[in-house]
């Protein structure tokens, strides 16, 4: 992992760099997130979002009225569309911010070709429909080469973008000049960047990491306490570090930002969804009635079951007890206090 | 390291075993909580703390009144006293649970040689007369050999040990036989224990954790958020593994409970002393203020000079950017802002 800094005379030259034409796809807290970021240094940018009313409401009042609208936006900068095939048409980049489970859905929708695209995910978790992560699955389903596909990895909240706290992304591609030029678009006085070739091994974390972060959620639910949950994180690194190394086995620091830090920021978010689902869980909810009563699907639940069945596929066995214990749990309705009970045994 | 784990047989043996003669020094919370889990296993243990009102009360009502009085103790097992020498006197086992500002002058009232006894430290921090680690002051000043030296290693917040919460113990001791008999004393219904040979590893690690939790006080202070907080701790795990592999090169998981486990729960709990006063100094209180609002002095105040002035003694340099920014901060009244700012920037 490369840490990349523009120098002070290539900061003063900001106004000649040619950026890409950009399109965000996406209206939820991340993607409102990076259009903000990307406005910081693109004088123009193209935004598709379902919800013409939200739209509006930014070319209007500047602000996104469901997510994070604490963060205020240039809308003399964005061409908004409720038109995806408009934004993909006007563009040669294209940021993906949509939430994995409606994907699929969304690039249904597309009339254009994707495979001359340069295509960033941005998506945190899993495509539900192929189990796969988003770029495997944009390269088996859409024909785009690997060198065209780039993954924008946190460890961000968007919440904290909104505030321009300072935040560290990691900007992925098999092709690092491509890496280069979309972390010259997001690198800002509040984001720092680093780039890496890692894509399979980044977007695996940013999955996994949702499955921890419910694991940590039941542990609290289950009434175990912050030395606990220091013990499971520490396990859970582990655990990422060797799946990962099967998944895809190049030279990587498992405790880089975009792994570790990944993982830890979720891990020890109290506002998590996936540790919020864990925590009802924990608490004794049925998978069912914990969903219903968060009224959505936390990405730690499809990832849980696609993480489970691609490691069947491994032809080396990998160890993953966290992830086996929530898979139990999740699927097979083993009990909560008797698979952490097991689990705690087995970690060290 | 290795997994200590007592099979079902042995369980029920557990009357049978010869647990060694035990002494705990010191009357914090750590000392409690050490007494209490000691307890679980052993039918009678001595107990040296300097207040006789405190031992008075342990004997009378069965519990600290000054530290983690929700522990409750089984004073039918305990042999208070306030004068050390006659619990050293009574047993072959010590464990000194006594804060490192204070160990000293303890330990200077000590009429019996040391040598011969085999003594685990639960003391988290550097000796500040020494500038040294625990292990290394005792085999330094006391004549005591390493394979009679053994450490006692969380991730553990005492107080969760007297709500009697799952915790992990590490027991290092260069002699593994003693770190498996101090691993079957402390093991029970909420502790899960491991043994490891990296005493002087285990020791810099809890150590330098201090200094980083400090560090994630700092930026608390200075308004640094959550993702911040992500990236500084995956920045201090490669730190310390740098820092501990230069002053002991031996095969190591820094990942391990011991280690990454022990940082996390310390730089996450907003009650830790150290981070407390990190964050004072975020706001802008100088160090001496910061003290006297505190009425105490913060581990990672000590700990921040000794692996300061420590690493300028190895052979070969090491890259300790969170150390020197903290160390620049509190030794050299640099600006917390501007050094955190240069800091961020060297981070990845």
């Amino acid at each position: 992992m490369k840490k990349n800094k523009k120098d002070s005379k290539e900061q003063s030259k900001k106004k000649e760099v040619n950026y890409p034409n950009i399109a965000v796809l996406g209206g939820g807290s991340w993607a409102t997130a990076l259009v903000k970021i990307l406005s910081e240094n693109l004088d123009s940018l193209h935004w598709y979002m379902r919800s013409e009313s939200a739209a509006d409401h930014i070319r209007r009042y500047g602000n996104n009225p469901n997510y994070i609208s604490a963060a205020e936006l240039d809308p003399g900068k964005l061409q908004l569309t409720n038109d995806i095939n408009s934004a993909v048409a006007a563009c040669d980049w294209l940021i993906l911010a949509i939430p994995s489970a409606f994907l699929v859905q969304e690039l249904e929708k597309l009339q254009i070709p994707l495979k001359d695209k340069v295509l960033f995910s941005a998506v945190k978790g899993i495509v539900p429909e192929s189990g796969q992560i988003v770029g495997e699955h944009l390269h088996e389903h859409f024909d785009i080469p690997y060198e065209n596909i780039g993954v924008i990895a946190g460890p961000c909240h968007a919440e904290e973008v909104a505030l321009e706290r300072l935040s560290y992304l990691t900007l992925a591609c098999a092709d690092t000049d491509k890496a280069e030029i979309m972390s010259d678009c997001l690198q800002c006085d509040y984001i720092n960047t680093a780039v890496s070739k890692d894509i399979i091994g980044t977007e695996y974390a940013a999955m996994l990491k949702n499955i921890y972060a419910l694991a940590a959620g039941i542990a609290h639910g289950l009434g175990y306490g912050d030395n606990y949950q220091a013990v499971l994180m520490s396990n859970a690194i582990r655990e990422m570090k060797r799946y990962v190394k099967r998944r895809y086995n190049i030279d990587r620091n498992i405790n880089h930002s975009a792994y570790l830090g990944d993982l830890l920021v979720t891990g020890y978010s109290t506002f998590s969804r996936n540790r919020m689902f864990g925590n009802m869980i924990g608490k004794g909810y049925t998978v069912k009635s914990a969903m219903m009563e968060m009224n959505m699907v936390a990405e730690g639940y499809y990832a849980t079951r696609s993480a489970y069945e691609i490691k069947k596929s491994f032809t080396k066995k990998v160890k993953t007890p966290i992830i086996d214990a929530v898979y139990g749990i999740l699927y097979e309705k083993k009990n909560p206090r008797k698979e952490f009970a097991q689990l705690s045994e087995k970690m060290v």
